[in-house]
């Protein structure tokens, strides 16, 4: 009986070799790029044996909450960025990981905040965030903003940031290389604002999987944050970011119930071990909440998908024209969930139940929470 | 200075006295139902010291999770339903908790799995799930399956369960009685064909919170599940379930960025602190990702909603035609956000931080995963 017959479901799979496929892609295409690092983001791993494939030797990372820099510190990953707009409550705690030996970084769009930081007994090393084109958060390049936070920040001025988190709307490499000189193009305008004006820029980060892959030129950008592209998912599989065999999460979920008269099966995934998110919603192939793939994670099962999910129910339909294979799928079988956004589905659980050729090699914990 | 401004955020705040009104109209309305009992269901609050309030004196309890089944047990709820359709691989860990006092029944709707339940070695009390409406799960009332699945199991039958989740699509407290009569009638239905084959049917098990509420008459029915309506949410309250003051959960968030250009700002409660549920896309009132409160939870904000959510970034803007008041929301202040369901909201958090006459009294860990 294989292990993917045992494990507790719902659970987290995660196929390592893919894992370090992923890996190895982006490590490569920033290489390409002489000067320029790659600060894997690990909001979406959070995990700490993840990191240290993806940023071997206690590397730069990128951080998405405390809970994460604490974690991440106490296994000697000391150089972060925690990528999230700090607030005056928070300066503590990131303070009291850097008097420990860390170098957290944290971000900020805002003049009060920059004040406040300035003013702070603990070291704070902080980047201000510019608006690429994203519109969700960050000054815009031209903004007089800019010039003022940078000066408010003082000595604790560490560089610029920008997130491209619009590149995933693009649909070809042609695109994301686009937003990606666009990026480069706007920090490096906004850096030449305040290097007109006599202040050090010595930290350019940018980034987001799509661009980070392929981007053409990166020239005065001194670091790429990226991270869903260790994991995969459906909608990157859309955005040619990666193939869909290199999906590394999947979930594993149990048949438990069966329903001929409307060709349905019940599995004990839904809403909670999936999430809701709809990512390929507005994807050339909408998967719904997730494609159903056989127990050892091929693709034999006639298209099929999570049609609805329930909180512990997810229903699974094959796709139009095409019949779900019952026989197959008996109350007890087994079937993995590949997900529609990998960031997503990986935070419904605590652990990753790590694969290799066929065998289960480790349990892996996440850092869910904050 | 209030402890709502130095919790850790993004946070779940529970509001106790809002709690017990929530549990005491239930508990009412079921007593207005000579031998029909409550058997909350705790895959929302997910908590012991809430079951201990819903379910007083160690009762009777629904569960979703083999995790849930067995903390309960531990703490003295002894009488519960797995409410999810039981497959072979968890037979053991419910006989186990039986052979430890507890008396947890599972349900199936399925032949091959009453046959496996019949074989099993250890305790195993099972309830046949019948639709009576929803088609998510369940045999069909009419079903010659019916009275095989109850033969297989032999004395391991206990009796019937259905789950009237398509009540929460009704609009009017006439609708959801209307829903609870069908219900009903479908279930007795389904009995009396038992019956009339000699087969003994104890435990008649309904509900969902809209028909345990609105129910005129359960005659028949020995029990109604139940578990939103101690929590809450935006959904609910414009199904008439609640009003929208009986929202006991509500995510506590600071600001992390202002952008008066475009008349929003950014708070720390983004995806996985609300969750992507959109539940009340389809309602009257369509809150986006949640509806903007102050910190105290009053609706002070002009009508503000998440507008948009990235993994940790909830993007605020007032309702349309209205102004968001960007005076009050500077970076560092506090808001509390409704959910629109709370069953998924509150999954993303490990704790409640309860909250009484303005007093922080206890921090209440939740039973999360499975």
């Amino acid at each position: 009986m294989s292990f993917l017959d045992t494990l507790p479901t719902p659970c987290l799979v995660l196929d390592l070799p893919t894992l370090k496929r992923n890996i190895a892609r982006m490590a490569s295409a920033i290489a390409r790029h002489p000067g320029v690092t790659l600060r894997p983001h690990m909001k979406t791993a959070k995990n700490v044996q993840v990191a240290a494939l993806a940023a071997p030797g206690g590397g730069a990372i990128t951080v998405s909450t405390l809970a994460e820099a604490r974690t991440f510190a106490t296994h000697g990953f000391r150089d972060q960025i925690y990528a999230v707009g700090i607030v005056p409550a928070k300066f503590a705690a990131v303070a009291a990981l850097n008097l420990q030996g860390a170098q957290v970084k944290v971000i900020t769009d805002d003049l009060d905040v920059a004040r406040a930081i300035a003013a702070f007994p603990g070291p704070l090393p902080t980047l201000i965030e510019v608006d690429v084109g994203e519109g969700r958060a960050g000054v815009a390049p031209d903004d007089p903003l800019l010039l003022e936070i940078a000066a408010a920040l003082g000595p604790r001025f560490a560089g610029l940031m920008s997130h491209s988190g619009h590149s995933y709307a693009g649909r070809s490499i042609a695109a994301m290389a686009d937003l990606a000189e666009q990026e480069r193009v706007t920090l490096l305008d906004a850096a030449a604002r305040l290097r007109a004006a006599g202040i050090a820029v010595n930290i350019l980060s940018a980034g987001a999987s799509p661009t980070a892959l392929y981007a053409k030129n990166l020239d005065g950008i001194t670091e790429m944050r990226a991270g869903v592209y260790m994991m995969g998912d459906l909608l990157q599989a859309q955005l040619a970011t990666h193939p869909l065999a290199d999906i590394a999460v999947t979930v594993l979920a149990s048949v438990i119930g069966r329903y001929p008269a409307r060709g349905a099966v019940l599995i004990d995934a839904g809403a909670l071990a999936l999430s809701k998110d709809r990512s390929t919603e507005a994807a050339p192939r909408d998967w719904r909440f997730g494609r159903v793939l056989d127990r050892e994670g091929n693709p034999t099962l006639g298209d099929a998908m999570v049609t609805r999910v329930h909180q512990e129910h997810g229903e699974v339909r094959a796709a139009e024209g095409v019949t779900l294979p019952l026989d197959r799928l008996p109350v007890g079988a087994r079937v993995r969930v590949a997900p529609n956004h990998v960031c997503l589905t990986a935070a419904a659980h605590d652990r990753y139940h790590v694969v290799e050729n066929g065998a289960l090699v480790a349990v892996w914990p996440r850092i869910n929470y904050w």
